[in-house]
This record gives C-alpha cells, structure tokens and sequence, in this order.
C-alpha cells in the first residue's frame, strides 16, 4: 500500500478510494446512536418529508464513511492521518439506502516543514460521490504530513 | 422541550446540552468501523505516539456526539437541524476515555426568511467541551430555521 510522504505530494495529485456500500440498516443505526431525527431513522417518515423525500444519511455518518475511505484505502498519507481542522464541509445532496461511495482525495496547497523540522502541512480537499457520480459531501482537511525519514 | 423557531432567535442566544459520557469501548468501536488507525484503536499503540500520549476519539466520534448534544438536548431547533454545510471544524484536544462532553450552541449571525418564505437561516457555533471546561470540538453550522405558522 503505497503511504504518501511530503516529499510525494505535489499540488493536484489526487487519488482514490472505495467504492463503500451503505445500507437503510446502516443509516438507521447510525443515525439512532448520533443523529435520531424522524428524516434519518424512520423511512416513512422521511418519506412524507417536503425536502428529503425519503431516507437519508445522517451528514456525520456521510462523513464518518468517507473518513474510513480516507484512511483504509490503496493510498494513504504516511504517519497516520492528523489535523488539526475541516474547512468548508458541504453535503449537496443526502446519501441513501443502496448508494456505495468513492472517495477522491486531491492536494490542493502544500507548506514545507519548517527548518530542521520532520512535518509539513497539505491541505487536501476530498470529495465523496455516490454510483451515480454525484456529490455528496466536500471538505478541505488540512493534515500534518511527515517528510521521509532522513539517512 | 423548547422548540426555536425563526423568531426566537437573536445574536448572541445561546444554551446547552449534556453531559454525555465516552468509554474507551465506544472510542474503539466508533473507530475500528470508520477510522481504524491505531492510535483511536489500540490502546498500547496510542500510549506510545508522540503526540497523543493515549486512546483519543477519532475527530468523527467527537462530531457525532456533538451532533447527538444539538439535536437531542432540551432545547432544539424547531423543523429539525438541516443544514448545507459546517465551517471551521476544529480539534483543538482529542476526547479521552472517561470524557464526559457538554454542548454549547450560540447565535452568532441570522438571516430572516425572504418575502413570503418561511424558512430563515441562523450560523450557530457549536462548542462542545469536557468535564474540565476544556474545548475538544469547535464549529459553525449553517441551518434552515422555520418562522412559526401564521394564523
């Protein structure tokens, strides 16, 4: 599995991973445990509501399982995935029973490590999107990326 | 419960929710099924890095939680919490086992329904701290708030 240093990330490199698959049942427990409103846990009365028109995710079960493609996929960043803070976190569109979602990672600003320092910082914006290819959630994360180690 | 509606809503307003409390089981549990890295999944592993000192929440659990705060405490938003997006999540300590969380929410900006609308949005800064009044989760959530029903 390849793990991305500083010394790998240049602005625009992207990568992926997934697709996950998500079921009403996992929309349901999760929204149960975190999120228990009538439009994520009960799907007739998501049904009759005006804006969703159905069951939908909880917005932090969407983020929840892109942060799981983030970390467990073919490529990730070296030493582990630390930050300090989102920016600019959006869910156009609601995840639904039976979507499976990708999860795009692109660099999108870098800052050096500072000298005689061993981490730099990337900003990287992630995308998740469902079979269709539609969005269903953004964000920028701005992450603590180790240089390799030096000889 | 309180429901707010538009109306009920000034700059400034604010409440809280709470506490809610963490065990090193639900840290493991929330991690190993969406950020299974080992410093949110493996005690020992944690003890050891350089940063966490110990078994800290995945950000993600922390935001769960904070969710289950806004959306299931006294008082809540009439009509649900619906929102299109989150700025400036911030982490600025991880949650530990034995954490018990509180939800401060505060109005900070309004904008009133347009003309023959009946929906306005409020920017709400969700802060969520720990037993020691410690600051474990920061952000400003954008939301749909319904006026009341004209007679």
């Amino acid at each position: 599995m390849p793990k991305l240093h500083f010394e790998d990330l240049t602005v625009g490199l992207s990568w992926k991973a997934g697709p996950v698959a998500v079921t009403q049942a996992d929309i349901i427990a999760f929204a149960q445990s975190f999120d228990p409103q009538p439009f994520h846990t009960d799907p007739e009365a998501a049904a009759a509501h005006r804006l969703f028109r159905g069951l939908a995710a909880s917005g932090w079960h969407t983020a929840a399982l892109s942060m799981r493609l983030f970390a467990g996929g073919d490529t990730i960043l070296a030493g582990g995935i630390i930050g300090n803070g989102i920016d600019e976190l959006r869910w156009p569109r609601p995840v639904r029973p039976g979507d499976a979602l990708t999860l795009t990672s692109e660099v999108v600003e870098l800052r050096a490590p500072d000298p005689g320092k061993s981490v730099g910082w990337a900003r990287i914006r992630n995308t998740t999107t469902n079979q269709n290819g539609e969005v269903v959630q953004s964000l920028v994360a701005t992450l603590s990326v180790p240089r390799r180690a030096q000889g």
